[in-house]
């Protein structure tokens, strides 16, 4: 039986490692794909690496691109990283990069059909996330429109299907269906801040919907923080 | 008055170089857009930059991208370049590149937040053209709905407007607006295998159609070739 195909976008944190073992629950042969895009927290890329060897992916590719698009996000300049914030806010928060995930999504597109690949796995979630306007599923359907048309293989009657398994489930559930699926989430990355030896803040958003993932599961985050929510 | 903004997608060919005029001609202020994406044809990078400085555009930026996704085309792999082909075939040519406009767009629409533009210009076009898929009406559509959605300015209402006002152009139709605008075309390169002194070959897709186009104006190609068609 031959395998199907499928590239993940792997950006190292507790998302994408889960729909990396989704996918290879799935038994399809993967192609891990991450971005090197200007983000100051490039350790990202570390873990990316060593979750993708960890896995046994088949490939993993680290694309360099230019920074350009990606200006103007406290995530890519030198900006303080919003802390300790509440629930989600209507605003969308200076760590949003412009066009992030389009550009992701469109480079994965072309590697799609060079790879023959008939899958393309993304993180994304609309729930407990940061309001990012590239997680939501309109978001998502919008680009599987595109791919629809875009390329010889959609032409063919064969665009990759985009899968956004996490994309209406909570911070709480994706962690219990990890968990599940055996995934060791102390390889993940999350923060946006992380320190010189690794170590969480603990209080940037990713922290936060992370570390709220894990209480509600009654489960203690095997991530190394310098400082957690808990300590305030 | 404050001018408007406008992104100009710029390979330094016949299409491009029109949609750049036309921008000028509606007051926008322009940043030019160019892309070494792995093509074999760089030529037309030194022509973009020219033209670039011709028009005086405010800004202009050569976007390096990681040539993975454009793989297995003959425009960027050693593979030869379809020549002598009369008319369009239905079959998608060689010279497709996987993704090439949904990437290039993408990183447009970035680049676009970041710069505070709210037009962003692309020479598409669906007449006299090589059957790429993303060179048709419904991906440039498809675009726009993405873009729609897809960014902070996007939620805001103000997503940026795609341009493709070659789309329904014959070339021949084409020429006569870029001479009405007072285009030098000489000045831009379309081969897709020019030689080392900038001559183009006169007989790929490219050439054939710019060739058939002034040809209908009764006009005589600036452009220097080594082979006409005419010459066959």
């Amino acid at each position: 039986m031959n395998r199907e195909r499928a590239l993940v976008l792997l950006s190292g944190g507790l998302d994408s490692t889960t729909i990396l073992a989704m996918a290879i629950s799935e038994h399809m042969e993967v192609t891990a794909l991450s971005f090197r895009y200007g983000q100051k927290h490039t350790q990202e890329l570390d873990r990316a690496e060593a979750i993708a060897k960890h896995f046994g992916v088949k490939e993993h590719l680290i694309i360099d691109l230019d920074p350009e698009p990606f200006r103007g996000s406290s995530l890519t300049e030198d900006k303080p990283i919003p802390e300790n914030r509440k629930g989600i806010s209507d605003q969308i928060p200076s760590t949003y990069v412009p066009a992030r995930n389009t550009v992701f999504l469109s480079i994965a597109l072309g590697i799609a059909e060079s790879r023959e690949a008939d899958h393309i796995f993304i993180g994304v979630n609309s729930v407990d996330y940061s309001g990012y306007p590239d997680c939501r599923p309109e978001f998502i359907e919008a680009f599987q429109h595109l791919a629809n048309l875009a390329t010889k293989n959609a032409v063919k009657g064969n665009p990759p299907r985009i899968h956004a398994p996490l994309l209406y489930m909570t911070k709480a559930e994706i962690i219990k269906r990890g968990t599940e699926l055996g995934i060791d989430y102390g390889m993940t990355l999350s923060c946006y801040q992380p320190n010189s030896t690794g170590e969480s803040c603990g209080i940037c958003d990713a922290c936060t919907l992370r570390l709220e993932g894990f209480r509600a599961n009654g489960l203690t985050d095997p991530a190394r923080y310098r400082k957690t929510s808990d300590d305030d």
